[in-house]
């Protein structure tokens, strides 16, 4: 039975630090699952159909990985898709407690999904999609932290205003 | 005199975990007074009234223990209370030290209140109001961490949509 | 050549622990410049124009810091002043991560800016605006926390609703 | 029924930081118990019967506070003692974790004594037993971090070689 | 092509938190092999026979699952046994830290290995076998907290010393 | 007057991420002296003498850097050199608790010495020298960790040892 593994985020938009770990996961199990949330009480810069986009040109050459928007219960969704684990990337203290939480919160909802923790290259550790959106807001130069496509989409943004 | 000691909080709803850390807090003084804060500048879940009836149907049976609506400066509330303890749950390093520049802060404004913090179950520990509205509005069952009033009233505030 | 550092922040309002960090850097580097931080998508209490000259009043005896407004990528403001370091203060554990991930970014954007860290007087831990601005909103007493011309534009902005 | 409280510990020596959470101790329980570890197995600086001494001597007037020396499981301890709380101080994120798991320990061993947390005196917050020795063991003026009597062993100490 | 991975430890001795993790990791992967450390400058309680004894005798039922003693440098060890992941245990923040560092130092040795963090139950959170060490030989009742082969082998080594 | 500051350790041995640091403070600062600690109490890896050794032939091309061993109270030796600043490097949380811990205890004896913290790159985040220390031991290569001549010390030691 193939190794089915869903990894979920806002991806909002996707940076240098997801598209490791969703590399790191690639290696591991036969099949990866990004899975970006659609959360209708948050305002995204990017909407749903956008980040699902920008992440599937940044894993096109990932053979073993698919992308889907995905609303809901993530161990649902998760159990629906076949899927026997959950991803998620650790950086920091304050990631890790959250984590933690939400990972024995989703074991309560269903104990057959297991969260495995990842840990994205060292010099991504300060990378979030937050930080990314403020400097780009600002004029700053991202090329470093985002794919290719991140890059323009968020140029556009700024040029639209 | 007795010892009577203040445990605030939003209570957005109450949570099995808060409810750990009243009866725990029940067995070490002689009067529990549960503070249901009503802050106007913030978008509750549930009314200040509701919130205090939930917490009033969950502790019923704790014959030392009272719920009471306030606002204001919690130090100037719980010496009008004549409360000598403010009771704080801690279940992880972030808790930790926001608790701890709260509990520093209220001793500045008056000395003769101490905090003192208290550690519920361990399987509560991931446990917190945010979390439950979060996953009762996605329809996933809460039962294993909210009373079952809270329970009630999460089902009714999903229909009522 | 004069060693130059910026000190940047909201200061929404100054506190004694902002001032504490500001006599400390004033020490080391040959010229401060506390820069205001105007973001226009946040809503601050007080305007930029106001924090600045709440800084101003406070600073008023150093002679060898300068306050400004400033919008736009730090680093690139830092640069044009001439300076060589970020001043930052830090309180704990929670500060601690947000601000090694703002320094590794503004490194990574520019390497010749370099950000130090100051530890404020260990009994302006717990101070911050924001719990600066919950106590005054209560009416609770911030006169240990703040200079007197805060105090004194706490109690106007309080006075006016 | 009075309520009584063990604070067990090393006390090698005692600091001022202790006897603060000492202090706040005896304010909130009718009777409190100082129990000071005899564990064979590690060498202290002082033996527990100069411990206790000291401890003593530091606690002379409070009138509801006892010192005695202990050996072996501390819940079965506090148990024989009548007590319904162990009392332990939080400084900072590292003491909270390891107390986190010793509290959570002894609650599983004997689910009736309770681990309560109180907050010693900010200005407390980085003395530790090891750091006074430390300190005095180089030479260093100890007097703001101990109690007189530790002062005075210390010099001996110190002397003696 | 099977994937194997590498869980490796002192286990001196085995807990109940070890064996959760094993489990979990058998669940994902389809070799499991437990590595127990043979440190030469480190005391250990039982000898490394002993601790691979009782790892063995705690993993009888696990049919993917081999128990081996290791020496040396562990990236290596694991190439050699054709591992491409390291299991590791996370349950609090100081793990959290330590644990990172070492997954980023072998992934600097070895990049070929992944690390992935798995997360034991939340009642194991608390149980680490130092602990169990000085619980059990304080003659404390460690049952709840490691396999009985453990709980058998504590009682003979108290006996005996 | 010359901006002078102490940077204190054990260096046991020198690292990369140390020599990050002294490069770092040696831009901010006129005058940089780099204290090895001479601990009695402690057993080094490598004497005293051969850790100033390693450290100066790391720092041979800084010119406002100097090497020195130093034994006894460290605000009393940064008084002596006429430092003004004590630097320390911070690479993760359980680093930030200690130093801070420390600092706020030199300040308390002696408040004119300021200490000041830095950020080594991330990339050197997990290197430490006990870390260099086991690796080098299993035969490891630490090339990319430490300065050539450390390399060449640990290579010598093993062969010794």
């Amino acid at each position: 039975m193939p190794k089915i593994a869903v990894y979920p985020g806002s991806f909002d938009p996707i940076t240098n630090g997801h598209l490791d770990v969703i590399e790191r996961a690639a290696h591991i199990f036969d099949r990866v699952i990004v899975a970006v949330a659609h959360n209708p009480e948050k305002t995204p810069m990017f909407t749903p159909q956008v980040r699902v986009e920008l992440v599937r040109a940044a894993v096109r050459d990932l053979k073993n990985v698919d992308v889907e928007e995905f609303a809901g219960l993530l161990v649902k969704y998760a159990r629906e898709r076949g899927a026997t684990a959950l991803v998620r990337g650790l950086r920091a203290v304050s990631d890790f407690e959250f984590e933690f939480q939400m990972a024995l919160m989703n074991r309560k909802l269903d104990a057959t999904v297991e969260t495995i923790f990842l840990m994205p290259k060292d010099e991504y550790t300060f990378i979030s999609s937050r930080v990314v959106r403020e400097i780009a807001g600002l004029g700053g130069d991202v090329s470093a932290f985002v794919p290719p496509a991140v890059q323009y989409a968020l140029k556009q943004k700024r040029a639209a205003g």
